[in-house]
């Protein structure tokens, strides 16, 4: 069992990397010695495949748990619902000491962990993401929140959890699509890293794709290594954070335009990434050849290198909304070589909608 | 102007204290150099009577402010409205940089506080407490939330304001009932702090009563101060910070036993205060004339000392819905002096049961 540790301003605490963790949570979380109860917050459909064998470890390990499933889906992400489980853990009398477990991938996370960092003010949270996003991503650094109807991710806090069980084995019965989901972020990674990780992902993704075990954890370890060493320096993204939304500008003005059902996620980032590498060669002289390289590695992840059925006229609106007239710059993170991130570099309008245009036109 | 540093570990921020400082609120945030934009929230009674002062503060500073009036009442404390503010803020495009004005007492306060908490993850909040209350206690020390069907205060966060601009003055407006309600929290401090500050209660109440500034301010002050002094040492209420809750035990139980319309908090509390100076002699021997002097000094401010109108077997029941079994002795906290309290204090229950039929049975 591998055991790395998030070191924030605000907490410390252990993250469990091992495949058949998911096994392990009871006599981990008892072995934190907070005594308590705990609540496993699940959805759907990761209640069918993994719900049991987490409880079972709860009772191996003596720990009174009981569980709520929630409707798979972003629309678990609202305040209705949120406001549904408030009323749950109420009637199951859970208090300060005790505990939500959240299992699941990115939505059952961000809801659930946005409940623990709300109710009575705060109480424990253990993350056990089941997908390749929340492994890599979204299960460490604290960020947890709801939509409201007008946008995503508009409510929430920042809180860290108490405890992280990371289990790739969990990865092998998951969807390609979601698989694809986490691969954009890992490829993410891989660019932010240097040439060793992104090196490595072009000569061995097949093993990845293949579930290759001995290639797919110590890869999920690479990005949460990468990952909370940005977090402990930059909690509240108030600074170098700002590194992790590489690719994330573009993408998530591919994903408002598409209605967030043309492109999932995933596949915007695999797009927004295209567009910052180009934007790096131009602005910050990144040797052109990574963004064919990075062009074919994506190809080859089935992740799409060509935009269809999104009007680039909306993208560049979309992602405009936040500044102040029509000629800002816009703000993105940029490469100025493989893992060496550049914050804040202002990116022409003009040159901005070239490169989105370039993506592909209908 | 009077300033008072709170120093937590999440957050250093200043508090203003002067009579008229509510017409410097807008020079007091430039000052601060953060920029960005202002929204006001306050209630539908406090609008009428000071938002003009403090948006023409902000229009004096060049500072763009809105106003949000909710509904005057505990009722502005839900998740509903809180979905309101939310969709509000977005309409309003406010962003991380802007922030939010608390106007109010309590309810503003912790409404306003939560939404700013939780609003893209934590934006900017000042808080300008209108009531006693406020000013003494809840606009410090950063614990924000609303309610939940179910419960009070059971959906929040800690979250501390950048700066509280607290006036005095806006007290002379404040009806005697809600006056009450701070005196009560005033009197708790003056038992907390010692023999100095109780026995200038005694001798000096009715310059509170008759809103004597010479008398009001040096007294607020000392209630933030002593706040400030508890809540830097354990801004997350996991010890000390319990010393707050004196007198609060039995007032939650008188509270929730009367449906919280027989008694007001502040109400509550003074019974409250009451029982646990009562116990305070039984179990830690403090002085029992202290007790006389208490009832003294709470009947001449107009609060209650003896309890009318509740069941005190619903008090006792309402108390001890978090204890396991029936015959779990009750957390309290009490005094060994005036000035010297002691946490985690353990009642029995009939010692308890005993008080609380002793404040009055119908």
């Amino acid at each position: 069992m591998i055991q790395l540790l998030a070191s924030t301003r605000s907490k410390e605490y252990p993250i469990y990397l091992s495949g058949g963790a998911a096994s392990d949570v009871g006599s981990l979380w008892s072995s934190q010695g907070r005594g308590g109860k705990l609540v496993i917050i699940t959805d759907s459909n990761v209640a069918e495949l993994w719900l049991r064998k987490v409880e079972a470890s709860m009772d191996d390990a003596g720990i009174t748990a009981s569980s709520i499933i929630v409707e798979a889906g972003e629309a678990a992400k609202s305040l209705e619902r949120a406001a549904e489980l408030y009323s749950k853990l109420f009637a199951l009398n859970v208090r300060r000491r005790d505990a939500v477990c959240a299992l699941g991938g990115g939505v059952v996370g961000d809801l659930a962990g946005f409940i623990a960092s709300t109710y009575m003010r705060g109480i424990g949270l253990v993350q056990v993401p089941t997908t390749l996003l929340a492994q890599v991503d979204s299960s460490i650094g604290g960020k947890v929140g709801i939509n409201i109807d007008e946008a995503k991710n508009y409510v929430g806090s920042f809180y860290q959890p108490d405890m992280v069980v990371t289990d790739p084995d969990l990865l092998r019965t998951l969807p390609d699509a979601q698989l694809k989901e986490g691969l954009a972020e890992v490829v993410k990674y891989a660019m932010l890293s240097g040439e060793d990780f992104f090196a490595a992902m072009e000569s061995s993704y097949e093993k990845f794709l293949g579930m290759d075990m001995a290639f797919v954890e110590p890869v999920v370890r690479r990005c949460i290594e990468y990952k909370l060493a940005v977090v402990s320096e930059d909690e509240r993204d108030l600074g170098r954070r700002a590194v992790l939304n590489l690719g994330h500008t573009v993408a998530h003005g591919i994903e408002t335009a598409g209605g967030y059902e043309r492109y999932s996620h995933g596949q915007a980032v695999s797009l927004g990434l295209l567009a910052a590498a180009r934007l790096s060669s131009e602005i910050l002289q990144l040797d052109a050849a990574y963004g064919e390289r990075l062009r074919v590695l994506l190809e080859a992840l089935g992740l799409p290198v060509e935009m269809h059925g999104v009007d680039p006229a909306l993208v560049l609106r979309s992602m405009a909304s936040d500044k102040k007239a029509d000629d800002d710059s816009i703000n993105m993170v940029l490469l100025e070589e493989l893992g060496r991130p550049v914050i804040n570099c202002d990116v022409p309008p003009g040159q901005m909608e070239a490169v989105v245009r370039g993506l592909g036109e209908d």
